[in-house]
């Protein structure tokens, strides 16, 4: 596959990598011309300074990293748990709400789901359009209020991270096909009850609530243990199939 | 979509699930012909004795709790760690040694991957394979010792689940594209060890080990808290990526 | 020390242990009387059938095991917490409530503290009473619901694991030394939440909330990892101290 | 209870606390001539510029958070697991090695155990004995290295939270009485499968493997979740019982 000069490229490196277009680049490294790199094949390896670096074609999570963060994502770990209990695969049909930074959308649209995102604000409306356009990802996303409704039907996967999720449960419930699954993400233990009561009130089953912790090991000369510090928290997960 | 009479079909009910082909089916609620859904469109409801249930086309994590296990399975909680560190893709070529029940090539393959599976026992090939019949996921599994060697080239993502995959890394090395990842899952501490020792003696970046903790919780009657036991260990997942 | 006719022994075998009074002793492994050991020294070996045990004063852990159970308990990792955040030592008064089986009120005595323990059930009341006689533990056990009061004053700890705690805490505030500790225990995150805003109402300062996550690993023929299944949850303990 | 001029005072405030001896005392709020407190009762009140604070005696969690550290120190978590599990108690004999800071000497002094710690470091034995001197509590502490023997005999509890700890092994297992505890501190899992191997050639039963993870919570206007980060790792804790 070769390098264009439209799309982002990755340089990995032995300390840093970064996410770049194909431009004149400086880091601390020094300088590079990545634009003598277009039309060339990834894989190949050049040096900025002394510092080697392989060109590669970034996957999302090195693209995920280099997104614009407008209000708080969804990081990989939790996008991941969502395929993990839904079991989400290409041809899916999702609605996502709110938007935010695209992270959860450009997630399920990387692995192939046909996803269409609603994002009340302008503001990170206009973010999320970036990100996306750096991503070569088809997501329909639109300016709008998914309180006010939801216009697919026939729905897989419907994913909330939004305040007041359970003024959308009823039309999720809605435009959800048998089987079909929402998920909600909540920071707060206060949020997931007040969804959770609301999902009690239609025929949705296997309810479940999860949170998802990643601990990390090092094996640093030939002692292993897990590292001193950790993510404690990011969200909880609610989930609920539809009869 | 329509039900076909080759295809399993998920009968999801409010206590239980049943995942079967259309045939005359018991169960604990009483007797249905399924052969009659045959034609029909997913999302209808049937009634089981006093049972309601709805037909449903059941997705990868639907199906895989239905596969035969025959070796210790790569649970879905830990495959959807793998899609989050590597961000894997529809369009990826993917290795995966030891095949096992075929749990984690079913994963990443109905995530879109291109997957190219060895197992060198003749017993867990023929599981798996049977497995994958039941998903209608083209994989190409082969009953071979990896530690022999790897035939393809140019590969994304390779997938180790076996005894000794500190013998296949110079292969996973040789096998991988610049920027592609190699994941080890191993359930002891000496294995991860061993194989991070091995990753350290070649050209490999950005290692990392970590294990998935999932802590589901309750809310009953108004009152939430953890469930009182969980999972504590399935297993620890080592990645590098090839420099 | 020697072996007394009053007091329980410790049989600590390599694969079972009994806590019993020095009685004619019958277990699966065979008959032994232990009225003949009555005036020898802790320390000593008997052969039940073909099992060896070692004759041992049993300490607080051994003991707690055996003891009845009538409420849900409070285990020693979540007494221990109290002591690592409170710094409790044997010169304390401590008051406790609702006694419940005794386990805390029995952890804090065993260290030296001074405890007044309040529960308003009869039935539990009595069952604490005969845990704390087999302990020769001083516990001073009320049956008294301290909704009512706090006869106690200038007191170093409070404990609460009853229902309304928070009914408690002006008692708990006017009864406290300045510097002294109330803790509660909770099982939900609601109850957690009640009695965290009323703490907030009078002047407590260090409020914090804390859950105690016990992990256990085993080595088995050199394969070290942590052990499948844990306790995920007992319970919440809400920490305050009076200003 | 008096303040005493010889003796360490906790300042309690509302953002910031201080341990300090009764002298002229400036901090960031301005400045106080603490000598006037000598003599009067505990759980007065003071101000030090416009901000309040509770003259409170110290407990042993105020002191260590004050205490010198050296090397690295046990925690009161982890203190306190030993107490959960072993159930030590104020008459126990303790053998300790080595002191390093003293943290875990002190706790279990405070807590009413007859202590003798070693440390074959002069330069830690001497930041340990300042530290006890502050504390008032009777530890016997010796600049000796504990490879070479133990002295005491029929001993509780035997902590160790040093560098080849195997080599204390058969030491601790004689010294200990029957049904008495021996319990190592690693920071890696080499160390703790070294210990281990050792532990399993002498007659030792109940042998386990712990970790103890505290996990914080946070209730923001009325919003609730576990805290962002946590402390991820500290020690593993082996325990073993002399049969």
């Amino acid at each position: 596959m070769k390098i264009s000069k439209e799309k982002m490229i990755l340089l990995l490196g032995k300390e840093k990598n970064y996410v770049v277009k194909p431009i004149l680049f400086s880091c601390e490294y020094g300088t590079f011309d990545l634009r003598k790199l277009v039309g060339k094949n990834f894989g190949i390896k050049i040096k900025i300074g002394k510092e080697e670096f392989t060109v590669v074609k970034p996957n999302i999570i090195d693209l995920l990293r280099k997104a614009k963060r407008g209000p708080q994502v969804i990081l990989p770990k939790d996008s991941a748990l969502i395929t993990s209990i839904t079991g989400c695969s290409p041809d899916w049909k999702v609605v996502d709400a709110g938007t935010g930074s695209g992270f959860l959308a450009l997630f399920l649209a990387n692995i192939g789901c046909k996803v269409y995102s609603y994002e009340k604000s302008k503001e990170f409306y206009e973010i999320a359009k970036k990100n996306m356009k750096n991503f070569n990802l088809d997501i329909n996303i639109k300016n709008y209020d998914i309180i006010k409704g939801i216009r697919e039907k026939n729905v897989d996967l419907i994913t909330l991270d939004m305040k007041n999720p359970e003024k959308v449960v009823k039309h999720a419930f809605k435009a959800l096909k048998g089987g079909g699954w929402v998920v909600i993400y909540s920071m707060h233990i206060e949020e997931v009850k007040k969804v959770y009561n609301e999902l009690k009130k239609y025929d949705f089953v296997d309810i479940k609530i999860l949170e998802n912790i990643q601990r990390e090991w090092q094996t640093i000369k030939q002692f292993t243990r897990p590292k001193t510090y950790m993510l404690a928290h990011t969200g909880f997960l609610t989930f609920a199939r539809k009869f």
